[in-house]
């Protein structure tokens, strides 16, 4: 006889499962090529170099017990002396703070930075895990549409103009997650301006931006002012299991998250922190790798847009995929990628349709595809399929 | 020129940093003999052990990708084993959830059990991980004392007469830290009935309970009643650098769990799961490993608590140290244990005075002592130092 159970607290019915894992779940079938996944391909993670770190690290009892909340000591120099060369300052070590991945920067800075109620601005199409947080913040969430430049920082602007005062505003700088683009130099001024006038927080988060294709990044965001809180992570260029993100922040901020990030998980893995610590200081062999992961990850994406514009022609618009991740795409003959997708994957092909993206309503004719984790070769066999079901 | 920096969340003002963190930094110095901390001993952690599973997953690549929000499959197979065992009753796998150590399952508890200004009851003296995380949420806090048989469940049961309907209730219910007592068979069966007569959920945090020196703890609180969420981890009996807790608790609670676990940190860490995964299958191994810790860690606890009684006779009570961690003892003299404080640490000694963990006001007269990081004589001469801090 079991009694009924307690309620649950109430913010629970706001929140959803993300559309994206619900998917993932879907696309399991091995015939499947999946295009709807967002992750970054295992066979290209520098495993033999983890080990051996790993080894050394346990050579040592250090890195077995309780480090500290902000990250391990050592870790957190490494990554003051790549931000300082990144953002053309120095960075002292206490704005740096160690995250279990960069989303937990973002839910910790959530909950620092947004009162129940309060304002934050987000792209749209928006990167969910973003919205997540902010939502369970109990923010109230507007979005700002990306074109080609990224963040249409001219609507923003309209937005403050009418009198909305945002706590935060969110932007994917670099090779945006869903969106595939990236926010021009000129805006990326605009936005700290703004910032800095009318006093909000920039989170900017960037765990694509050393995966360029033809030519580095421009300037970060937070080049530009102190109100910019950059975030990274080595998921996309080492490997997630590593689970270490970083935030860059000024002191008052990093303080803030410290308190939270005690009772959220007291500290991370110095084991992990350990092994990215060796494999981060290591210029020349990082460099080498991270280039080897632009090439192949470059090839793919240039093979998945050139089979989407040879078999679509203009019936779709798509990314140029310069770097990133994702292929962003809409529909220009009405089809809606909802009704489109249980015909991809019966064809063998899964994607993610842009209304998991969406803020509110919309992208009902867009997709995301992701290019990491498939040979060119598959990546044209996915499109052909995808062909044959839009056609079907 | 730098501009004014945007104002962080409101609720951070009712936050404040552990005291116990703070305390740690001021403990640092070498000759200083630390009764402060509350770390197990990473002499004990069986380090060669975690170096050949590390070896043994990163043989391949199946460990380097983001793994599953509730945790990677073949641990959370061998938790639902052990904790079947452990609670008498079949535990399926979708009842255990893996956090990143037991705080999180705390933290994200508070979370989906907690409205703001819901009622959260804890024992006090307290676990001031489970204050910071209720406070975080918001949560209204009563207290109720704790004596030699652990949580004075007539002063629930006094609240409940009084109107008060908690929506949860924390206990640790194993060798409490700080309070170093065992909740008693009796008193677990009557707060799950009332519980489940009530309709509040009960948090049973049992990180300690494998830590018994003389005979193992009495049946879980969560054998009585699905109302009672049972939380453990890895960090005390194999090591903290593993980052594995985790929860078992009704499905309901584990899906919204996993909700709030997408946005705060989307997983675990593949790769320290596999290495935990490895360790808790080989039971053979590690009892034996568990009853060394237990040994070491008893030695050193009847040392301490001889010690205490031996140079302090009745200007102090102290508990037994049957398990656990920790020694509480209450100075019957009048002793103000933060006055006492910068005295013991010129004299060579720390500890953390009792105030840290009272709710309120209160344990003025009181001090914890952590037995785990040192050898039985050093734990004399930590008294001995304290005795002379005492008599100056």
């Amino acid at each position: 006889m079991s009694p009924t159970l307690p309620p649950l607290a109430g913010k629970l019915a706001t929140l959803k499962s993300s559309a994206i894992r619900d998917l993932l779940k879907l696309t399991t079938r091995a015939e499947v090529v999946s295009l709807a996944g967002g992750l970054p391909d295992a066979a290209l993670m520098p495993r033999e170099r983890i080990a051996a770190a790993a080894d050394a690290a346990l050579a040592g009892a250090g890195c077995l017990q309780y480090t500290e909340s902000p990250g391990w000591g050592p870790l957190r120099d490494v990554l003051a002396a790549r931000e300082s060369a990144r953002l053309g300052r120095p960075v002292p070590v206490s704005e740096v703070f160690v995250t279990h991945g960069s989303q937990q920067a973002l839910s910790l800075l959530a909950e620092v930075l947004l009162d129940p109620g309060a304002l934050a601005v987000v792209e749209d199409p928006a990167y969910v895990g973003a919205l997540q947080v902010f939502r369970a913040a109990g923010a109230r969430i507007v979005a700002v549409p990306l074109d080609g430049e990224g963040m249409r920082v001219d609507a923003l602007r309209e937005l403050l103009a009418r009198g909305e005062r945002p706590a935060v505003v969110h932007t994917v700088s670099n090779f945006h997650n869903p969106g595939g683009v990236t926010m021009s130099p000129r805006r990326r001024r605009e936005l700290a301006e703004l910032a800095v006038a009318h006093g909000f927080w920039v989170i900017e988060d960037d765990p694509y931006g050393e995966l360029w294709f033809d030519e580095p990044t421009p300037e970060p965001v937070a080049m530009f002012s102190p109100t910019v809180i950059r975030l990274s992570s080595v998921s996309k260029i080492l490997a997630p299991t590593l689970r270490v993100g970083w935030m860059v922040a000024p002191d008052a901020v990093c303080r803030a998250v410290e308190l939270l990030k005690q009772g959220a998980d007291l500290c991370g893995s110095a084991l992990t922190q350990q092994i990215a610590t060796e494999l981060l200081s290591d210029d020349a062999w990082l460099s080498a790798h991270v280039d080897r992961v632009r090439a192949a990850y470059g090839e793919r994406a240039k093979a998945l847009v050139h089979a989407v514009r040879t078999r679509f022609g203009d019936r779709i618009t798509c990314t140029d995929a310069t770097g990133g991740m994702f292929v962003w795409a809409d529909f220009t003959d009405g089809t809606d990628t909802g009704a489109l997708l249980p015909r991809a994957l019966e064809a063998g092909v899964a994607f993610v349709p842009g209304s998991a993206f969406a803020v509110g309503e919309g992208y009902r004719h867009s997709l995301r595809m992701c290019f990491t984790t498939s040979d060119a070769q598959t990546l044209e066999t996915a499109i052909d399929r995808l062909a044959q079901a839009h056609a079907g």
